[in-house]
């Protein structure tokens, strides 16, 4: 199957486009994937944009079926020549969710694709398609009783895959989901059906064993991307361990992130700590958030935190004999730290829900809705958030400056959020939440400047996102600057090369069609 | 800087072009470039092709010292209508060395390029030029008393980068070597150079830290592919475990492999075991060798395999007693084989070369060649290999049945060699070598025959190389033929996006120029 390759403007779509498209989608993939236009657009808006909002406007939405439903809309939208935005759940709250960079994008949900396609125990592997949250499939082994143990993110209602193609973390051994992809199904833009890694061979019995195939690995182009749609994919889980510990380290100083981080990168890379430390801040002093903003004040915030002026999530897996011996080490390294407070609490593997305090469950590899429910319980419904999530050395130093910056920005903009740290190993990717009232444009606009400041602030450290709200996606890819942003200039030229109509998800992750740069 | 576009055939260059080029180069990049020519081309020749080989030749060497002369060396390539052929050490001796998949290419050979930039002992990573060698970064990492480990392969004469982006690896914690790699600096068949990951940052302290930027990781396109020309490269390293324990476990039977690998692989996602278990078979009967052919006999074969009907050697690593968890877990779980036999060595971290036996070196991530030495020593100098190395389910079955094959594909040949497998995991590599008299080219042609017939087969079962001769690159990329070979249209795809001259190493990994497969 070839579409036409006549080139697609990235702006907005003029209306006869538009409804030309939306019929034909309508007649060829019939009501179900028009279902949820029915309750309106809202769901697949930016959640956070606030009112009055005029840019990163979806036109409508679909929700294809199956592949050869995806194949048609893509093949659709190219004649009608409209662009098309990819979102698998979009609860991707924080960065913009379903929202695409360019206005009237069409929407290709993929929620209705959440088939479990395989589960392999003995290789401690899944092969799932896009749909499937991280709660689906959670039940999913629970029902099948498989001795498997998943690592969540802190929300466990969003797609899996979605997640691990944005580079999304969770926090136990398997916690860099992106690393943890194992073969795709892609459709190009052009209809072609490719699978990759083992996959591209015909009745591969490998496709989510074996990460490469013969040849360069192209997994990693569909993620952070807008190079293709992902339809399948494997992703490793680990063995139901036998017991795990979890809890916290605290400490009170605001040197002590220090010896803190020093310990704890040496014990990850040691192979004693497993998956990703949280580590939360608590300084006395917390940002701007006054009163006049419906409440987002500091105070309420400590209401949220954890409590220590660092508090670190940690957990331990694996047979008795393994966590025994990783909590003595453990135990020796904090006690070298003065004053610092070591807490475990001990579950056997198969922990069921009741079974585990709700602060656990993210460690126990249980989706849940913990985070959320305490923000919203303290902040109301119309909590918004928008994340500054910098990848950074994993140092202490590092750790203060950005916590210095984050607090003086928020300051300046009367604004508040807790700090966080997610500590990768050889790096850290900043967690921070900027808080405010979603019902409240003044509010929100002074987030989002906020934070595009900060990346500002970020960049003059040689660092920049993990991950970025759609809005800030331009200015974050350009801190990719060196040698005359080559970089991008490969980015432009894969883009043309999959993708030559410029149909799919133009400005994603700054990546558009043409080899240009932001053009909206 | 931009090269001219017009396509190079993928076909022997006439010697005038060759000629200006040579003439060219040397005028550019000085007689340092050209020492190696002085010796022969043998060295960048496939070192077993036997004598009469026709196909597979190089015209020259030329060895730029700096990416700028790499650079100029692909200017002058490209202007003169000469391809590219690139190498880094050039030691891949068992799929062909430095030879160039077609006649006539032009051996960039990257040994000069030998710096060892960096050596970041908090991170454990190491950032390096293509020609440092396993034994260079030993050595640099022992003379600064660095405390850190390294994993290394077989032979430790070879370069670490062309390694790691053939997907080589080694056994130890991180021994899968194209894992171990984060952020690439690339010459592009244009002269662009590009920094990959954090490196695409100015000034980034991350370069060799975090393994992704922001948008899609493309460092795995430069991994078994002709898409650009690797400068350098960062390698995550472990840090220098407290103590470390080696030895083998042993098993008779013949079935005994089932239990074996289900122990194996499960031990390894649990995380008791660490890095990659190599096992090896000696079986009553070993393939067809007969004295015929210069002693090549599986009475000598035996000579130099360890002992028992199955070998695996393992290793375990970190804090005591860390080491000694494992080690009690391991010692039930192969108590419960029958017949299973643990043997294990324990040493210190820092255990040097003089302090390990020579059979635990390559637990010990210190680069030797004892395999060498004993292979040359019990079959003469002559000794050639050429390797059938398929990705295989990590069960017996699939063990079993390709051992079957191997023995009676070297059975009908009249060949022998060892049957290897590396347990990665969720998934084996077997490493088989065919043994033969490189000076005897009929017994070279039979080994070839014997290996891609052998990949026929693996075919069957759904399965293909992971690394593969230079003469069977175009067979074993064929086998990825989901879909009409979609995959096969992306590499053409992005091949002419990143090389539209068909300039770098035409039909490395069966990747060819202008979209088309095997032309040679």
């Amino acid at each position: 199957m070839q579409v036409e390759t006549a080139r697609i403007a990235p702006v907005q779509p003029d209306p006869d486009k538009l409804e030309r498209a939306r019929l034909r989608l309508a007649a060829e993939l019939g009501p179900e994937a028009f279902r949820q236009n029915q309750t309106g657009l809202a769901e697949f808006r930016d959640p956070f944009e606030g009112p009055g909002a005029t840019r990163h406007q979806p036109s409508f939405v679909v929700q294809p079926g199956s592949v050869s439903e995806v194949q048609a809309a893509v093949r659709i939208a190219a004649e009608a020549g409209v662009h098309i935005w990819t979102s698998s759940m979009g609860r991707n709250f924080g960065y913009g969710g379903s929202a695409p960079a360019v206005n009237g994008g069409v929407v290709l949900n993929l929620r209705r694709m959440n088939r479990v396609l395989d589960i392999d125990v003995p290789n401690a592997c899944v092969r799932i398609e896009p749909g499937v949250t991280f709660q689906q499939l959670y039940d999913e082994l629970q029902a099948q009783d498989a001795p498997l143990m998943m690592s969540v993110p802190d929300l466990g209602w969003g797609s899996m895959t979605g997640n691990a193609l944005e580079h999304g973390y969770g926090y136990n051994v398997m916690g860099d989901h992106g690393s943890a992809v194992c073969g795709l199904e892609v459709v190009l833009a052009d209809g072609q059906l490719v699978r990759t890694g083992q996959g591209a061979i015909t009745g591969s019995p490998l496709w989510s064993c074996h990460r490469r195939g013969f040849g360069p690995s192209i997994d990693e182009l569909f993620k952070q991307s807008n190079l293709g749609i992902v339809t399948q994919l494997g992703v490793w889980l680990m063995p139901r361990p036998e017991m795990f510990a979890t809890g916290t380290i605290q400490c009170e100083g605001d040197e002590d992130i220090v010896p803190l981080l020093e310990m704890l990168r040496g014990l990850l890379l040691d192979g004693v700590l497993q998956g990703i430390p949280m580590i939360v801040s608590n300084p006395a002093s917390h940002g701007g958030g006054d009163e006049g903003r419906g409440g987002f004040t500091a105070d309420k915030l400590r209401q949220v935190l954890r409590p220590g002026r660092w508090n670190v999530r940690i957990g331990l897996y694996g047979h008795a004999a393994m966590v025994a011996a990783r909590r003595k080490i453990l135990e020796q390294r904090v006690g070298a730290i003065p004053g610092a407070v070591l807490e475990l609490r001990e579950y056997p593997g198969d922990a069921t829900r009741e079974m585990v305090e709700p602060r656990d469950l993210i460690a126990a590899g249980i989706p849940n809705m913990v985070l959320q429910d305490r923000l919203k319980g303290v902040f109301g419904d119309t909590l918004g958030h928008m994340d500054f999530s910098p990848v950074l050395p994993a140092t202490g130093e590092a750790a203060l400056r950005a916590e210095a910056a984050v607090r003086d920005k928020l300051q300046q903009y009367g604004l508040i959020g807790p700090f966080g740290l997610l500590l990768t190993g050889r790096s850290m990717v900043s967690a921070s939440m900027v808080l405010f009232d979603a019902s409240d444009a003044a509010h929100v606009g002074a987030a989002k400047q906020a934070v595009s400041e900060l990346y500002d602030t970020a960049a003059s450290w040689g660092c920049t996102a993990y991950r970025a709200h759609v809005s800030l996606v331009d200015q974050v890819a350009a801190k990719q600057d060196f040698n005359d942003h080559a970089l991008a200039s490969v980015y432009a030229r894969l883009k043309d090369a999959l993708d030559p109509a410029g149909l799919l998800s133009p400005g994603n992750h700054g990546i558009w069609p043409g080899g240009g740069m932001a053009r909206n």
